[in-house]
């Protein structure tokens, strides 16, 4: 299979659905919306409603299965933006740049980017739990709207961000990196995953293969950001490069130097499509997006 | 029935539940959960999860209904909690003082006060959706999942801020007072009650009924809330008094002056009690609230 094709037929289908489900620029809130629109309209991979969408594939292929995870997908990239125009704000990272655009708060102001964030989780929320977005079961719904707040929340994405601000310019031991980049990065990646088998009823021998290729994925995909962070220039990014090191951060290249990094992001690559041997064709994407997402290092 | 009473006794059947539900100050996230916990226990009267509470037991007074909702009610209280965290950031309201007490960014700096909310807003939806806390079926839970997503974000809650945050120092017309009132603290105020009622079985009639008791308790809650910021002292406050004033925030006694805006607080409450016509006397809390709303102003 072409994964290139694969990724950018999702990607298109993802990006259509999130403009037919978000709110439209007018009436009272224009401008707050006008906010939340530009972030997640500047661009970005769709990995994670891709993942959840190709999950959903490796179960079964059918055409409905993916228009009902739609809603699932675009909160999915609702979340990740949001938690992106946080980060960058001057209270946390102080980027002033994302995607090769200007970050949110420096068009809409800090008030509007906080807002902003804090609209596209609740729209999340709003988009999953709508039943009449998508046909699929209350019970389906619900578990995945646990299981997406649980990834997005206190114990995963926003616990793992606070930890990694605290830890900016201390030394911190490799267990800690390791909490960071699982709870910061890798809970919402491996719960895209496990949403989209939820929503195409995965057995529980499916789940949990799932689970063991979304960790990989998650680590492959943070020690790969830790990399091209340390190698690669502000333009290949779009973003500003070297932030990490900046900021004081523990970084995998800090940990192991650049090449045994790079071993690790390969071996977290292999791990995640061993876990996946029981998956017929189907899982075929999967494979390709871990292949993929490792060759963003050479 | 005395309303102290069932305020006291509700208030504490609450605050014992969200110590109950609130993850634990322990682990790699234990400053994170110490701040949320902080503004979470601060003190505050539990107006929304008692009316979610209040509004089940005027359909069902069953102690099992309570408990059932339970969740729900907490979850409500810590979305509250979270917009007024972030409603006080230096690039927001910038208030330094809350419930007599200092402000979460006062003590855990900006962006841990971001996070407090975002982890805050993220636990109320793993609160609704976690079918192991309490005894709801999938299908009401996730019809409050959805009309808490709705209130609390981009049409609610979170657009009402963002429009009161670009009006300040504006002259704006009365439509548009009333539009940030009825988003910024009606939207999630109506949302408590109506998710008690559906949480208790409530029919379409007793919905709608219930729905005019909220809008009318919003308005008058808010209306007195803009009274009090003009009349009342920073103390007993236990918040910066005359704060609207000096953000140049338009308000109830500026359209008005202060005896028109009394009337007009006292004409809601009259209204939200005259929806409650086809009740019996389990709506008497639901009265004996409305009439506590409006004894503030005295």
């Amino acid at each position: 299979m072409n994964i290139k094709n694969y990724l950018e037929q999702k990607r298109s289908l993802v990006e259509e659905a999130m403009d037919r489900f978000m709110l439209e620029e007018s009436g009272p809130f224009k401008k707050h919306i006008e906010a939340m629109r530009y972030s997640l309209f500047a661009g970005g991979k769709r990995i994670r409603p891709i993942l959840c969408l190709a999950a959903a594939d490796s179960i079964c292929a059918q055409e409905r299965t993916q228009e009902n995870l739609l809603p699932v997908a675009c909160a999915l990239e609702c979340i990740h933006t949001y938690s992106l125009i946080h980060d960058d704000l001057p209270a946390m990272d102080d980027d002033q740049l994302r995607r090769g655009k200007a970050t949110n708060h420096v068009l809409y102001g800090e008030a509007g980017a906080i807002l902003a964030g804090d609209g596209l989780l609740s729209w999340a929320f709003d988009l999953i739990a709508d039943r009449g977005k998508g046909n699929l079961t209350a019970e389906k719904r619900l578990d995945i709207c646990h299981m997406v707040a649980r990834a997005a929340g206190s114990l995963g994405m926003v616990g793992g961000q606070q930890l990694d601000i605290q830890s900016e310019n201390k030394e911190i031991d490799f267990d800690t990196l390791a909490t960071i980049h699982r709870s910061k990065t890798g809970a919402l990646i491996t719960c895209s995953i496990m949403s989209g088998a939820i929503g195409a009823g995965a057995n529980a021998k499916q789940l949990h293969a799932l689970e063991e290729y979304g960790n990989n994925i998650g680590l492959a995909f943070q020690i790969i950001d830790d990399l091209l962070d340390a190698t690669a220039t502000t333009e290949e990014l779009g973003k500003t490069a070297g932030s990490d090191a900046e900021h004081g951060k523990a970084t995998y290249p800090l940990f192991f130097g650049i090449d045994k990094t790079r071993e690790k992001a390969k071996a977290a690559v292999d791990n995640a499509i061993k876990a996946l041997t029981l998956f017929d064709h189907r899982a075929d994407p999967l494979r390709g997006l871990a292949n993929y997402i490792y060759s963003r290092t050479n």
